[in-house]
């Protein structure tokens, strides 16, 4: 784990159960046989891949994996938030009981988010947990989810209400997956990563602002930079915060309040994650302005940077009672009262519980206005 | 957590979740406000208790519960082995997400082994984890299944492959509830505690054998002292080896190959699973003495103890080639070769990896003669 001088290597995140390497760059897949050993991985490979890779980049996946002397088993989940369910989850475990899958093997997700929470979530408790890898192909992935060991399915009271800390013993995000992916959800990625820099890092917050025609072109080194420090961002608030039972993780919440809200209300269809994360930010920013924690410049410089790579600044039309409705059923209140996260500069957030309704709603009126 | 002199303390267990007192005495079901709320466990109380229980015991857990301070949730669970599904994990989903359980809010799981697994692996994974709390009613459940925080459901490949290492905050065992159990459960029960005295604890094994009469009638001191010291040899295991990766916690499997074998042959209708574990530790002794580790004293000893609590020491009419195929499927094998833990003295016990299948089929014959 000493070899820092890795090009690639983005972070190494530090957790309870471990340890492990987040490598960034082009044609990592390729190494994962290789990374895989270096961690110590043994046993077999459980390839869990979204079906929207299949058949060409889930093979080559496999072909990597098994040239670097892993037996590989792959196996398709279907795409979308609503493939996050027991029933899917328990699918997998059909699967790997069919194969008796040890606890020496390791499950490899690749795939968004919703592959690596679905898989992850198998992984945790399949044998009372045995080894994952992530191998994120979306940007949302790659700079936030693949990161930090939350996986979780949804139930039908709610999104990730079943779910556990399982870190991952390694995290291989090969940006060449990237450059197939559609534009809206290079965006809605990037959202993430401008959430990181405005709440943690205000250099990469400017890189993001300075060149967001490279970022969206994902030309050069840029862009694989800019992914790098977004992943060291998250690993460090990893690192400090595994549990989230302290402060610093909750601040990833920034933008997240309303955001799941508005996720809710439209029924998941209508915004990709990040587009709502980016809208919720707005709200975040309005209360911040309405309660002197920053200035209208700041408000505005966020919602330049947003809007500059094509993300949803409004969400013209919601219900403010929706999105009110939805916020206090959000799973990260506590004994009823909202955990806001709010910017203090750029670069800098913190959390308020005692933000009084009323601006709430005002802030929440200002990003649904037509 | 100072307070040592508290005579019913049985345990306090280190784990890398924390640490939790065991609490084993007459009555102690009264103190279970008091407990949790010194071990600052705040929140709503989710009492899942087996339906055998109800409405008697059952209520009046939930009214020790209220009285002291905790608003109290109670749901009834399915007995027997086949509960432990993920449709019953799922049922319990529902009813926690129906009442908006909170990170801060409490699972109590009330019953025998069952019922700790399933409400276990829901506390394990409801909102990644939220604390959870043992009031085991059986005699198994007390001496060795609610400490440790091995969590799980079954699959129809096989038992506990899907679960958790999510230990309790507490465990509170009141005797009082073993005075109805019938008396082939507790015997079940005795065996497990028999096995920690074989394996690591031969005052134990001594007070179990002297005082076998008292140990069945639970009068007196004698049998609370005898799962007290139990509960201490389990505690200290699992402090050892959390996670069951290191040499210490395998030593409890001691009579399990076998006797999982046994009951998944059985269709785990036929054997209590102290029962067939009582048949797996004759089994286990066989193949100690065609060793030489052991001497045929040591092994007529065992089936001596056994006996004298009224225990199985054969399983007439099992088929020993169903029993070697079903421990080679035995999920704590590890590429293929099976781990057998094996006597080296009263009180001492190792792990062998390396024994000859016609040693392993002379034992189990033995075992399985009319």
């Amino acid at each position: 784990m000493n070899d820092r001088s890795d090009p690639n290597l983005a972070a190494i995140v530090t957790t309870s159960q471990g340890d492990y390497r987040v490598v960034v760059g082009r044609g990592v897949v390729d190494t994962i046989g290789a990374e895989m050993k270096r961690t110590g991985l043994a046993g077999r490979a459980f390839l869990i891949a979204d079906r929207a890779l299949f058949p060409d980049t889930a093979r080559l996946a496999q072909e990597a994996l098994e040239s670097g002397g892993y037996e590989t088993h792959l196996l398709a989940i279907p795409p979308g938030e609503q493939a996050k369910s027991l029933d899917n989850a328990s699918r997998i475990y059909d699967w790997l009981g069919e194969r008796r899958a040890e606890r020496g093997d390791v499950v490899v997700a690749m795939g968004g988010g919703v592959t690596g929470d679905l898989a992850g979530f198998a992984a945790a408790t399949w044998l009372r947990g045995v080894a994952f890898v992530q191998l994120p192909t979306t940007l949302a992935a790659m700079v936030d989810a693949s990161i930090g060991g939350k996986v979780a399915v949804n139930l039908t009271h709610g999104k990730n209400l079943v779910g556990a800390f399982h870190q991952p013993r390694l995290v291989l995000s090969d940006v060449d997956y990237l450059d197939t992916l559609p534009k809206r959800e290079l965006a809605a990625g990037w959202a993430e990563a401008i959430k990181h820099g405005l709440i943690l890092d205000h250099a990469l917050l400017e890189t993001l602002e300075r060149e967001a025609a490279g970022m969206m072109t994902l030309k050069g080194e840029a862009a694989v930079s800019a992914i790098r420090r977004s992943v060291a961002v998250k690993a460090e608030v990893v690192a400090q915060d595994e549990f989230e039972t302290g402060a610093a993780r909750i601040l990833l919440n920034y933008g997240h309040t309303v955001g799941h809200a508005l996720e809710a209300i439209t029924g998941y269809g209508e915004y990709l994650h990040g587009e709502a994360v980016s809208v919720g930010m707005m709200a975040a920013a309005g209360i911040a302005t309405r309660l002197d924690m920053i200035g209208a410049d700041l408000v505005e410089r966020q919602q330049a940077v947003l809007t500059s790579y094509g993300l949803p600044v409004k969400a013209p039309g919601a219900s403010v009672d929706d999105i009110i409705d939805a916020t206090r059923s959000d799973k990260k209140s506590r004994g009823g009262s909202v955990r806001w996260v709010l910017l203090e500069s750029a670069g800098k957030a913190t959390v308020r519980q005692d933000v009084p309704e009323e601006i709430v709603r005002e802030a929440i009126a200002e990003v649904v206005a037509a």
